[in-house]
């Protein structure tokens, strides 16, 4: 859940905006900080409002209201129409210059998908000791590039820019420091958008379900080919916290030892609900269009209100009570439907920021991804079986039919025998007592592994309760060096983001550890 | 946020659907309870995915994925759309029989608009007494009807049966109970679904902007057609926990005792950022059209998007965490983006259950209404200066002019001078003051009414220290007939949904305060 700009996004105030155009795909700089200037609508996009009025007529109790955000987001789909017409297909996702592997050997998914070859982006800091010990491995949140920190040749903030450099929470003066940008990602890495060598067309939803452990197996591909055989330590926030237990369960010889800040062993129901309805706003964008929207609008739509859901679980009610209150953008206009408080704004706000500026489908696979993460013992030995069972998939011979069989298997939708209901186990405390022993045996592999786990009272996307809940866990491996630290409401209000602001006491954290 | 199928919905399990027919819509009568069966998409839904995966080809690297969601709802515009053709226009929003109750005198709302008349639509149980004084007012939530109990005239289960009855928590051997439709909504009460008198057009988004405040006025206008002249208890849980409060502040001498379940006193930015997402989902659904839909196919997407973003915040997640966990809803079938977990069905059969139950104008209207509460002093003073100001719109002469004049003034969505930031306190401690010393000041006309406050620690939508403040606001008034109770996690995991289900604490509680 990185976001770049979430340190600057303040209380910015809306404009009676009814165009909007996104900085990035247009090439416009422009500091976030201060609030963008919008053109006016056009008379074509303005007709629906004259329109309006002129069925409501003259005689009616009351005015139609105006509906200026509908009209933004409606000017900005008939911008890029024009603007694909013109120059070309969708905007190309990067954050700059980095660094490229290329696997050229396939690699076998989880759930049985396979990339014939892919790349994973990154860029690095520090200098790589002589016996390359001195590695640590960052993982980032859903939707972060590998641009953690500003460096020559992209002198632009990273995400984590206060907390990677000399003397800094991952000291470049003594470590070197690999962030990649997810497989599944859309700034560099191969995902949905990248071309299926296969038939040179984009993945698109064509592309396969994958899991976070996929996406650090993809890691350790990059690892061997620079020769690291062991992490000093896997280190990550949020999604990146998941992924750094991932690395310790799956390669628990090549991790020394493991930061995890504001994850968890395993998604809950809450965390997945608000993904979902995620996925489900943005997939209902008509331009979504089962994800076959390169080269045409995209759904930018649908991203905005996706993104606006997510800004929701990334903070907290209390630090908005603060900030916010129930302060109305201007109290001197009637109340409109359209963003009105400034909570509303702000959610607005962070919806444009971020429309443009995500590869949708990447979204898509790597929220379910995330749903999908469950270290538990019993989750694991399923996808070592399906792993087992798909491994005739990396055969030579089999690459070339693979497409069709499985597509056709697949499509249908609608089943000859109805659905019939799974036994289910209706004790929740057996249950929960079998979810922990459960929990406890996937966890096994990282009993001697050195490790800080970091969580924040406030959070609301990744509750406490599911970082204590690895450390417990963790101890019950009978590791003794499980370390616990959780900011209570009286140091952080900031929730799920504290990760990305609190340098002090996150950042003190992290340095601590990793130089004890 | 009465929801009457609350009670039935337990771990639904999804079908591999493809077509789904609104049970109200179309008049088939099912059971809740019992997973509905789906009929098979006809070949012209279905021919996306084919086309699709000829676009794919058969070289392709792995499968298009299948999107039957998807598939079911585009299925659903195509059987509204043929049956609009044949048998006229959209659903009438009804639960069946109730009473009415049509002022011909106009109304003056809040925020300047304008009713030349209304009609509130209401139902009542028990025996009005000789001297009119054994009344309980009874509101509702959001998107709930009159129809809080099953009677002769209709015998379905209203929303909150178990609570009201010979003996019950509201008891019929002692109380008349009224409840209404309130002012806004579509099952009978005026809201945005009638026809404006002005032009016998519907009002759609011509219906003027609302507060909790006149849908109790208008509450008000049915108790003097009742010759009510003072009721003996006030009583309502979330929205309505909202208006029982309200009819406190605004008819002090009419309201002999208060019961508030799981409301508060103003709304807080986490509850506005919830229902401001549900909004936008809703109205980015291009069959919504800026509120003229009726006739036409309604915004049925958009509204199960809103309904399962709000039906997140209706529980808690731990009562997720202990009735879904991680389960899928078929394990054997691969990972989807469409509903996969239980949780996800279950959200996804409340959308379905609610997308044409509803209209889709009232509940933008309702839930604006709803954000815009604040009981405090300085809101209800601005309030007061602005009916002030807009008295004339009740002089007759002025009534024919009304429409033109604010319509053009209204719709000018660009101002012609950039929008100038509004001074801002930010001093967090002195405004947390201020807003005590205003919230006061505002619940001061309730200073005498004893008043029964009941809140729920796993609410997440309205959070129990809200509930907390309305009670000590109140002792602060000099109020010394205040009974806060909390129902904690021990006791209710049910979060928002406790007034609902809960009747053996909840409506115990309600019991023993309305007999002490």
């Amino acid at each position: 859940m990185n976001r770049q700009f979430v340190k600057v996004l303040s209380h910015v105030r809306p404009q009676h905006r009814s165009g909007v155009l996104c900085p990035k795909l247009f090439g416009v700089s422009r500091s976030p900080a201060s609030p963008p200037t919008y053109p006016s609508a056009p008379a074509s996009v303005r007709r629906f409002t004259t329109s309006s009025l002129l069925r409501s007529g003259s005689a009616a109790s009351n005015p139609q209201m105006a509906f200026p955000c509908l009209d933004a987001v409606e000017l900005r789909t008939k911008q890029i129409q024009s603007r694909s017409t013109l120059n070309g297909p969708e905007p190309s996702y990067t954050t700059g210059a980095h660094k490229s592997f290329t696997s050229k050997s396939p690699i076998l998914l989880d759930y049985g998908g396979i990339l014939q070859g892919f790349t994973i982006a990154y860029e690095t800091w520090g200098e790589l000791n002589a016996d390359k010990s001195n590695v640590i491995l960052l993982h980032t949140g859903l939707s972060a590039s590998s641009h953690a920190k500003s460096n020559p040749d992209n002198p632009r903030p990273g995400w984590w820019e206060k907390f990677i450099g000399p003397g800094l929470a991952l000291d470049t003066d003594r470590f070197f420091v690999i962030c990649t940008n997810v497989l599944g990602g859309c700034y560099g890495s191969t995902g949905p958008s990248s071309i299926d060598p296969a038939d040179g067309e984009r993945y698109a939803t064509r592309f396969p379900i994958l899991t976070m452990e996929d996406m650090v197996s993809a890691q350790f591909r990059l690892l061997d080919e620079l020769g690291v055989e062991k992490l000093y330590a896997s280190v990550g926030a949020s999604m990146g916290g998941m992924q750094s237990l991932a690395a310790g369960v799956l390669f628990p010889e090549r991790v020394g030892s493991i930061v995890s800040i504001s994850g968890c062993a395993r998604s809950h129901p809450y965390s997945i609900a608000m993904r979902y309805t995620q996925r489900q706003v943005l997939m209902a964008d008509p331009n979504w269009n089962r994800g076959f929207y390169y080269g045409q609008v995209p759904p930018h739509i649908g991203m905005k209100l996706a993104r606006q859901i997510a800004t929701i679980t990334y903070r907290s009610g209390p630090e908005w009570e603060q900030r916010f209150g129930r302060q109305r953008a201007d109290p001197s206009r009637p109340p409109a439907l359209c963003p009105d408080f400034l909570i509303e704004t702000y959610l607005d706000h962070a919806g444009e920021k971020f429309c443009l500026e995500y590869d949708a489908n990447s979204l898509l696979y790597i929220s379910k991804a995330m749903d999908l993460f469950d270290l538990g013992a019993v989750n694991r030995e399923e996808l070592r079986k399906l792993r087992q069972r798909n491994r005739y998939k990396l055969e030579p011979t089999h690459v070339q039919s693979t497409g069709v069989e499985e597509a056709n298997q697949c499509s249908l939708s609608l089943p000859s025998q109805p659905y019939t209901e799974q036994p289910r186990e209706d004790t929740p405390a057996s249950k929960l007592s079998a979810n922990q022993t459960d929990l406890v045996a996937g966890l096994a592999p990282m009993g001697d592994i050195p490790t800080l786990v970091l969580g924040v009272t406030s959070d609301i996307l990744f509750p406490s309760w599911q970082q204590r809940e690895v450390a417990e866990t963790l101890k019950k491996t009978g590791n003794k060096k499980v370390t616990y630290v959780e900011l209570g409401e009286d140091v952080s209000l900031f929730g799920h983001d504290s990760f990305l602001l609190d340098v002090q006491n996150i950042g003190g954290s992290v340095k601590r550890f990793l130089y004890g």
